[in-house]
């Protein structure tokens, strides 16, 4: 039966197979820690990337502080596997989904969410009054901080919203939240810090204009891979959510350039080679996402590659010796999240011996 | 806790949910079986699209013979969940992988596999010698008809395979497959038929020297739902393997219409209203595929969706009442196959009511 084992080589995995390069890999959480935690805010690692609460516990244990997960399921399976502290970043909507926040929250009251509407706010209070439960649920305001997608206007409706939470008996304001996710993957870095600033400038203006309506506000968290280094130099930011800079891709690479390496991979085979100039692998649209470009081929200049479908990608090349069938080759995401959301496990190596073997355990949470 | 039982109904569910209309489904099975059995052909639907034994089992009492997978480790579940007529319709390569299919074979002998080159033939061969297994593997040529994907060119390099295959004592050839993948979405019903009808006289023409050459091919296998109609009147072809029919999809009602209906769809909440004529639903790239474009809000016209995100989507409009959180709209994918792989299990209700509740069994199973 195939049952890959800590000890195996990777030449004993089947394909396609998702490999992380654990050097690169905690090169990039050292570099990250090096860079952020100097600064003076608290690193709170999106664990939309990850989806692993061993490699949240990996992350504390660096110097992280909780971590952030975009959905509910997420922070269930995140708690249940010893992370507390979690933040959930989007808007928790629906009797279903409340109901199943409330529960959460009954057995980890450390876990926290974001707000962006009345109607919201008051359809959570309303489930924790008639839960019995206590203490009042921590949650941030969700602001639009230009990427237009969720989130209150920052000003004057922001500070509506904080009165309406603050005349809720169950729900207990700490914070603001901002994400500049639209700038996240801008290539020139001195237009991305400099509009990274000025939207940081009008989060944490709402959270003084809060502050001065008599509001506590002790979180104003933001921020991702392309930006974090910004934004925790930015006056009045306290914490940042980045994810993707444990793994990277070759989005954020085109973006962000090679501070972090590229630590991930899908291991692939070649089927079929057809003819000349061309070997079809393993790995299409099942193993590799789309979204955001096509995957590209590690170490082999020149070899580019083009999903056919579900299960097939063809790699095509003008020059060299190039491929045959039975070769292998380890193919670089160009999304990283929604690629480990194809993935059931990751398969750690160093130098090519497993040493981990981590569930994606939260592959496939979207509710 | 979150539950979801046969009886429930809709609006008992969490989301984003993949839920299926039987009553359409089922419809889409009886207008296949109706409009492709009378030609005579076996019908062996690709599986792929369902991901499930359930559903598998459905076709066949229906009518189909067995199944198609794409990949070995879909094989493995179908074969213990019960359908032991399958055939894997890619090139199975590499010597993990081959040793998987060895075992799989000693249990379940009608599975059957693809092959294109000599060193694949060669290296199946060798591991079946080695395992001491007595019956011969059946195996398939697969051609190449025009997609340009995998498959030996046809006519003479296929017999020259054949006649490899021939010397190989562990091997039976048993037919030859030909997947026109290039003429599905062709949204010309009239290009469409031709170009399938010149395909099929390619696959066809080689099953024939092939036999000229003293072969026996008994099954020569194609068509998807873009052509299956075409293909089952085609001299000489003995089976099709539709799968999309089933569910469908916006891609595949574009190219070939609404004979048969778009019965899956994913259930999304508005999370945010963010501003006028514009609503966030909490559905994005993790629950709805964009490789084939975007997915399409279904009753409601005039509304459009585009995807912010793994976690979120946007819904805009210019006229009418809109949409205000909390409502629910369902989402009709653009790609069945990898949308279906990103969830973990179907809800399929009758007017509303969950009547089953079916697990996507090879989900992730890109092995």
């Amino acid at each position: 039966m195939y049952n890959p084992q800590p000890g195996d080589r990777l030449e004993s995995l089947d394909t396609p197979s998702m490999i992380v390069d654990l050097d690169l890999m905690e090169a990039n959480i050292a570099k990250l820690m090096g860079r952020l935690l100097p600064a003076g805010v608290n690193i709170r690692p999106h664990l939309k990337t990850t989806k692993s609460p061993i490699l949240a516990r990996k992350l504390i244990d660096a110097g992280a502080k909780g971590g952030c997960v975009a959905k509910l399921s997420e922070a269930e399976v995140m708690t249940a596997g010893g992370i507390e502290d979690i933040l959930i970043t989007c808007e928790v909507v629906g009797p279903v989904k409340v109901a199943r926040l409330v529960e959460l929250f009954r057995q980890y009251p450390a876990v926290k969410t974001v707000i962006d509407s009345e109607v919201g706010a008051s359809a959570l209070d309303a489930a924790l009054a008639e839960s019995g439960l206590k203490p009042p649920l921590q949650v941030l305001i969700d602001v639009n901080v230009g990427q237009n997608r969720t989130g209150v206007a920052p000003g004057e409706p922001a500070l509506a919203l904080a009165r309406h939470i603050g005349g809720l008996k169950y729900l207990k304001l700490v914070g603001v939240q901002g994400y500049e996710g639209h700038l996240q993957h801008l290539h020139d870095r001195q237009e991305r810090e400099g509009k990274c600033r000025a939207a940081m400038a009008v989060l944490s203006g709402t959270a003084d204009l809060l502050r001065r309506n008599g509001f506590d506000i002790p979180t104003v968290t933001t921020g991702g891979t392309g930006t974090a280094e910004f934004c925790a130099t930015c006056p009045g930011i306290t914490e940042v959510q980045p994810g993707s800079f444990i793994f990277m891709d070759t989005d954020y690479r085109n973006a962000v350039g090679r501070f972090y390496s590229n630590s991930l991979t899908i291991l692939a085979t070649v089927i079929s080679k057809p003819e000349p100039g061309r070997a079809v692998i393993d790995a299409g649209l099942k193993s590799l996402t789309t979204d955001s470009g096509f995957a590209e081929p590690k170490d082999l200049p020149g070899v580019t590659y083009v999903p056919n479908g579900d299960e097939h990608g063809s790699l095509t090349w003008q020059d060299g010796p190039g491929l045959a069938i039975g070769d292998r080759v380890e193919m670089i995401p160009s999304h990283i999240d929604p690629t480990i959301n194809l993935h059931d496990f990751y398969y750690a190596h160093r130098q090519g011996v497993i040493e981990e073997i981590w569930p994606v355990a939260t592959r496939g949470k979207v509710q």
